[in-house]
């Protein structure tokens, strides 16, 4: 097959996809592979004496959260030791924000992509600031933790099952006419989301909806946790198409920034870790910055985040920059992208679909690199987010990869 | 006082103004001048032998819901009667979309503008297609007011007070970050709405909440009536300046379009309605239309409307146009208004704030007539909402208008 045609087949496929929130299930008992040791982390696979900070932090949290730990600092000590299994998210089905730390007993959503037979995951959100996976670890953020498993979930999940599921791509492309890029701004999507729930938590009659609404809607990015993972089914139906150049997966642990390609297996092509050109909250600045983390940045491989800011120009007073910049950023993604997306749709470009299938081809030829709208944690371990901003995938990715693929092809 | 100074003064007024939906009360107890039999209609006064078929239409169906008369028929002999005192909605504080039949069992929005002592009032929302206030009188109808009346509008009025009433101004302008232009749009701002009170609604613990939300949220418009008396409240405390050539009202009886103006007391300038150029529903075409109704126009002359259309691409799907048109409209907008809004402020033109302040001088020395954003009537009564466009007011009234000042001031 030509390279134009597996992209072509590569991109019909994620174009095809659906992505519904079916359900929310406790990670073992649904993450292919999870065993009761295992850590899910985001980004490329990394072992513990190259992890980051928040990325530790949030590990030594997860461990008291499970019980294997006593305080945190046993749980820096267990993380440390050799006996747990760290592997990347990407590897097991899942997408996490930040560090992305994902343990057996945590409950997660469930995407389901029926037209390609392909289930994801992803933990729950938990708010902003002081948080787990920013790399938080206090009582506080334990007691949240606890609070949405033993309290939220229950609740959610009835509400989901009652409403036979979620459409999140539907919604999504509501959002994108309503000023959401889905990765930093979040707010009409996160609306509706919880207006689809909302009720269905009123018809189930349980749990303290007060509380329950009022957490599901502060944030504003509670949704997050079912675009990432309905990014990811989307996307995994394009994956692995042979001689297909479409990046299907952006990822960072924190040291790392890695893609996956379409036409490459699983391998994942690295970089180090951009630091972030950010808006910081009161009180720190970029010498308190760890580098770009997460798996967020599927959002931008789906065609959303910083490629469809300029349908969301609201985003800048988040993210920096102005209007016209993020006017620009868009268009800019047109130039490194095979198609436009056939749902997700901009209203102030004429309804022109969003960039979507980043081709590694032409991020070489243009020298453009995909741009990365993301939050920012404090670099050390128990801090929480600092703030958010701009970045982007480092350029030797994306040649490492096209060097493979032109090595496969035998060029 | 100058022209210039007055104008100022009076924009000022409306600028510092604040809107803050604070109960939700029966027409009789609050709206100063309503007697046991007033019926208040939209737009500059008019009796019933000049009243369109939508405005006897609904009329016919309140006299049913006052339990004034057994069936629809009989509304109409009593609305042609005499024995009703019919006024305009603006004469009492008050404010109606379409037909804007308010009568004295009616459940009101209590709107405060606590900056000026000014206190404003709006009917129920009824949900789209089918309803009162676009003419439609049958069982439907009136079955869908009573349960507004009898479970809905109890369960609101509890959530607005616990919740210490609902900041509009507020909702707005961050529905207008998120592609609202508050007249025919207002999706963002709706699910807002709803979501303030939705936590408040469920500590109550009462009602059928599942319903309920449901109702709020599905039409996307319910908020327009708190919307709507909030730009009233703010609008009405920049009226009254001597000097002032700023619009404070525009509004339509489905007979004649009518403006008032700061300087030119409680006067109305009218002209005939003029017809909308519409998107139809599926059965129904320009024929069936009725002109230009209802006092929804209030948005407009508060910055919101086809003023703010710019920052709202996705409603020329609503009411016909192109991105580029909506654009366009808002620019065309600032030849005509005095300032622009300090609170309301238009993302993708780098948070410009909406045009503020229709000035009559500007429209008469430009040629340019408001735009107007609105919902379209059949013509007859019984039949309801038959689809959306976009109209002008006519020159006429602000030609009118400016004589009529120009005569005040001897020149």
């Amino acid at each position: 097959m030509s390279i134009g045609s597996a992209n072509t087949e590569c991109l019909k496929r994620i174009q095809e996809s659906t992505a519904v929130l079916t359900d929310i299930r406790i990670a073992l008992d649904v993450i292919p592979g999870m065993t009761e040791k295992t850590v899910l982390h985001a980004g490329p696979p990394i072992q513990w004496d190259r992890m980051c900070g928040p990325m530790r932090g949030a590990i030594s949290a997860a461990c008291v959260f499970e019980g294997w730990a006593k305080t945190p600092d046993e749980g820096f000590e267990l993380g440390a030791s050799g006996d747990l299994t760290f592997d990347s998210c990407h590897n097991h089905g899942s997408v996490g924000p930040m560090s992305g730390i994902i343990t057996p007993s945590m409950a997660v959503h469930v995407i389901r992509n029926d037209v390609h037979g392909i289930e994801t995951y992803a933990n729950l959100y938990e708010g902003i600031g002081k948080v787990l996976r920013h790399g938080a670890n206090d009582a506080e953020v334990l007691a949240r933790l606890r609070w949405m498993h033993e309290e939220l979930a229950p609740v959610l999940t009835a509400a989901i099952r009652r409403a036979g599921g979620i459409d999140i791509k539907s919604l999504v492309a509501e959002a994108v006419q309503m000023g959401d890029e889905m990765h930093n701004r979040n707010r009409a999507c996160n609306s509706r989301f919880v207006l689809a729930l909302a009720p269905h938590m009123a018809a189930g009659g349980k749990g303290d909806l007060e509380k329950i609404i009022s957490f599901l809607d502060n944030s504003g990015h509670f949704c997050l946790n079912s675009v990432m993972p309905a990014c990811k089914a989307m996307l995994d139906a394009g994956h692995g198409i042979e001689d297909s150049t479409i990046v299907t997966a952006m990822a960072r642990n924190g040291t790392e920034f890695g893609i996956r390609v379409s036409g490459l297996n699983d391998a994942w092509f690295t970089a180090p870790a951009p630091f972030v050109d950010g808006v910081f909250f009161p009180g720190y600045g970029p010498d308190d910055a760890n580098p770009d983390l997460g798996d967020s940045a599927i959002t931008e491989t789906a065609g959303l985040g910083s490629l469809a800011m300029a349908g969301a120009p609201a985003v800048v007073q988040y993210v920096g920059g102005t209007a016209q910049f993020a006017v620009e950023t868009t268009h800019k993604m047109y130039e490194i992208t095979a198609t436009e997306h056939e749902t997700y749709r901009i209203p102030n470009l004429n309804f022109r679909g969003t960039p979507l299938g980043i081709d590694i081809r032409k991020v070489v030829e243009t020298g453009i690199t995909p741009v990365i709208n993301t939050g920012i944690a404090h670099r050390k371990p128990g801090i929480g987010q600092i703030g958010a901003g701009l970045t982007a995938a480092p350029m030797e990715c994306f040649v490492k990869a096209l060097e493979a693929f032109a090595e496969k092809k035998g060029v």
